[in-house]
């Protein structure tokens, strides 16, 4: 086990891949979590109790919780959800616990570093913002006019949306970044953006500007992980070149040094050609590797945490073994 | 600090009270706890999701919480009530963590062994049975004639009924025990029933057949501790020698050692040989002590500590300072 200072940016289930990869080779992880969700128990309770939303704070936390069996069982417990059709059905019991330690300890990552001692976390989960964001979309094809673009406001709204997502902010625009997600930017050995939903999980980060300055500040090494296909809705018929453009349109001046890419999913040839050119818009080589899980389209924790324990430590790990996945 | 095995048979508030006082002396204390609430977050929580209601198992926890700064912090958590006016206004977050753990463990006493052990609690709670039970009773006095007596159905329905309660009743009747329960009290130094209100908190468990049972065979001294005074509802205008009669009505054949009264609740004289016939119902001696708190009319945990810890040792700790409270 390195004791390599990593942090993984993301939300939702990309950050719980990545997570699950990087808790592999290090036990110094640090998870900087998006805060704009607005669906959902997470929704909910941002709307009932004006907290953050804390759902993709607590799928964080279980991703990070103890090999013990009382770290799995707690784990088991916050990502337990409440079924039948009552005031309750849907919440998650991590969610909620997390609504009554904030609410207890005033400061959502006093909560978050409480609880992830109940869950022995090696390392931290933290809100990338003390407050809750909103995601706002310029949508074009919502119209009969396709060059009309309208504003889409809401995560769900935007994940959803059977429009083309051209380009989204925050609301507020410059919101505050925690200060220890920018500490332990500063501090990392290697940082990791996505894989998760561009728009609400991976491009939020960026639009910081304490985390955008971080990240450009800190000596890490970056890795940004491309997601193994389009998603339906925000990301429908994107191309993996078409991901970055996206990301560099939102972050014009963000440096990486490396573009993790499933070999599966970009044939070789122009398309790589084309991933190339774009990746070089941050500086950055395309690693590709085998690192889907075949059965679900998921990212395999241990393919990942072998090409980023790799790239951590400045060794190759690329490989080329290619068939098509990408539109 | 002894090693007197102490179990204390209650719910709500009274047994918050006993609990408080019971942990001066011992560190090895159960709580066996009554399980018919009703109302507020614990009915709530008992109609969605058909489990016990939890709320006076939660605060039985919290009253034997550890001492030190986290498991005071996890007590103030479990303890702490949503606010505003949505779906979770007036759910106690402990609450809603005891429905998670049980319904991943599958079990109301795994689950509060395992909470148990993240607030440091030196003893065990249990639920009195594994069933959620519900309150019956005969009440008169809501008709016109006085000698009608209706079938009143709750804890909430009984505990403010206007009318006056004559008769309780448990449904299911002949309710199980739990295990533990049984096995505690047959291994206790000391068993204590009481304070706490009467119908609702201190008279079911000995309506459970097993726990009777147990109460008979146990080699245990029993105390009996009364409340300060009559409560509003359901104990309105009853005498410190209508709570015996009471108890003694609903289970003829129970033996306990001592009633502890507050002196301050009973004045001497005709009152005092009244309450001494009715506690040699049950062949209790009842002993009369400073027990109040002065604030409030709540029993006060050091003073009940020492008088508790001196019946436990055999020892007499009454005195005699005596002004009148009860009707």
């Amino acid at each position: 086990m390195s004791s390599a200072n990593v942090v993984a940016l993301g939300g939702g289930h990309g950050l719980y891949a990545t997570l699950s990869a990087v808790r592999r080779f290090s036990t110094d992880v640090t998870a900087v979590v998006t805060v704009a969700d607005d669906g959902g128990s997470s929704g909910r309770l941002r709307a009932e109790l004006g907290m953050i939303p804390p759902g993709d704070l607590r799928m964080a936390l279980a991703a990070l919780a103890g090999e013990d069996p009382r770290s799995r069982l707690w784990a088991d417990v916050l990502q337990h959800r409440f079924g039948g059709n009552g005031a309750l059905a849907g919440h998650s019991v991590g969610n909620l616990v997390l609504a009554g330690l904030t609410e207890v300890m005033g400061d959502p990552v006093l909560a978050l570093d409480e609880l992830g001692r109940v869950l022995d976390v090696a390392g931290r989960v933290l809100p990338m913002s003390p407050v809750a964001l909103e995601i706002e979309a310029d949508v074009s094809g919502l119209e009969d006019d396709p060059r009309v673009s309208r504003v889409i406001r809401g995560q769900v709204a935007v994940a959803t949306t059977p429009g083309k997502v051209r380009r989204v902010r925050l609301r507020p625009t410059d919101p505050p970044a925690t200060e220890a997600s920018v500490r332990a930017i500063e501090r990392a050995d290697l940082v990791i953006l996505g894989p998760g939903s561009w728009f609400s999980s991976v491009l939020p980060h960026v639009l910081v500007p304490d985390l955008a300055a971080a990240l450009a500040a800190t000596s890490a090494r970056k890795v940004l992980v491309l997601n193994l296909g389009p998603e339906p809705g925000e990301t429908a018929g994107f191309s993996a070149e078409r991901h970055l453009h996206v990301l560099s349109q939102h972050a014009p001046g963000l440096r990486v040094h490396h573009v993790v890419v499933d070999s599966a999913s970009v044939p070789p040839g122009s398309e790589r050609e084309h991933l190339a050119r774009a990746a070089a818009l941050f500086g950055a080589d395309v690693v590709y590797a085998d690192v889907a899980s075949d059965a679900v389209r998921t990212h395999d924790p241990a393919a990942l945490a072998r090409v980023l324990a790799a790239l951590a430590g400045g060794t190759d790990s690329s490989d080329r073994k290619d068939t098509s996945s990408w539109p």
